[in-house]
């Protein structure tokens, strides 16, 4: 199984953070490895401190259940399957931003997420930072 | 009282994997005793890493109240009589996948957990654990 | 890198069991994966509810750290150099019975963590577990 | 008042994984502001798991209480003045390897902490952050 290193980790933050500027807006961008683990963070100078805590657990978010956090949202509503799910796994995103990093064998290997724009934006910059080659 | 031995919640967590196979997914499995305290756990290989908080809390849940966890959900949507609720006891789980393992006298003598398929998925996974012989 | 399966785990814990069963210790074992997650847990019948969360985070804290968590013991004393460490990553345990799985290349692929009897009695049964073939 | 930013941060982690390379050391390594919240965080491939929590714990003790780790550590030990202190503000680390980062005006703008090798280790990459010119 590939391991997500560091090196390509700085390289997909380094890709959002491009795309975050060409939006405008300051975002934090965590990086977290197979086993949710935070291997590398950054924020843009700016950005909203209370996005620190938003992006770490986006990350951590579609890593566990290898999805992105937008769809944990449509099932996590009041009167949804999955209403509360949010609160497990000391808290979870329930909103797009954080998206799983998927390898060439089709498997997730780690997990990126964004938070400081609106979600449209955070979502864009998650995209960047995938489609930075690894 | 009958008390839940190892050997029974074993023979739980193998019948609920068989059928988790059947259905074709892989899930977490939790068994917990009278008191709610966990005696046997299980991963498949693949499950989802963020199921393994829910299975355990989705056991402690239908131990707790003695009632399976979907009913849990019933009364916990906003404006139901018990709005909140899964925020207490250190997090319960509001939706599918826990039922409560009754014995011969109607007694709840502990509780099953399974997350990691949709929760119908879960919740026959969880059914395939009660019919397990004791 | 290899990847501890559930299989794998049930195997090394059924070791331990017997070896708990020839030192007449009923104990709990947990096994968690390369990102400290469970894996596999079994409480034997007659074992001490408080060794659940022992064993759970002695398994994690073998894994974190890859190393016995006596190791941490030793450095954690009041006077060493990590005085204070057990508090951290939502509490390690500093006493023997924590122990790493190691494959065939030195990599560390998950850990054993043995609660219920004394800290001798613990670390027999987890290096029972690590005896077991993977 | 000068205020750290992100490039700084950058610079001042990459200082300090050029002097864990010359130890033969991987570590984590945080970077806190001058409110102790996380600027920039970077896990070396191969670290501690269990060396994340640590890392960023000590750049927050360090930023909280404008002094390096250590000196918490001196006063922590039982009987010390401050006996207890690290189990507040969600836990602080009271050994080495946690500096608070100095402006030329004799102001701490923000702090760093570095968790992977032992305390001498550790401590002697939080100095090389520190040398990187800000």
């Amino acid at each position: 199984m590939t391991v997500l290193t560091l090196q390509d980790a700085v390289r997909r933050t380094e890709a959002g953070m491009v795309q975050a500027d060409a939006l405008g807006v300051a975002v934090n961008i965590a990086v977290v490895d197979a086993g949710g683990h935070l291997l590398h963070f950054a924020r843009m100078d700016q950005a909203w401190l209370g996005s620190i805590d938003i992006a770490l657990k986006k990350a951590k978010t579609a890593m566990l259940f290898r999805m992105p956090t937008a769809v944990i949202g449509q099932i996590s509503q009041p009167g949804g399957p999955c209403y509360g799910i949010e609160a497990t796994n000391d808290g979870l995103i329930s909103f797009g931003g954080g998206l799983p990093i998927i390898d060439e064998h089709g498997r997730t290997v780690g997990a990126v997420g964004v938070s400081g724009g609106d979600v449209q934006q955070d979502t864009e910059v998650a995209e960047a930072c995938l489609s930075a080659a690894g």
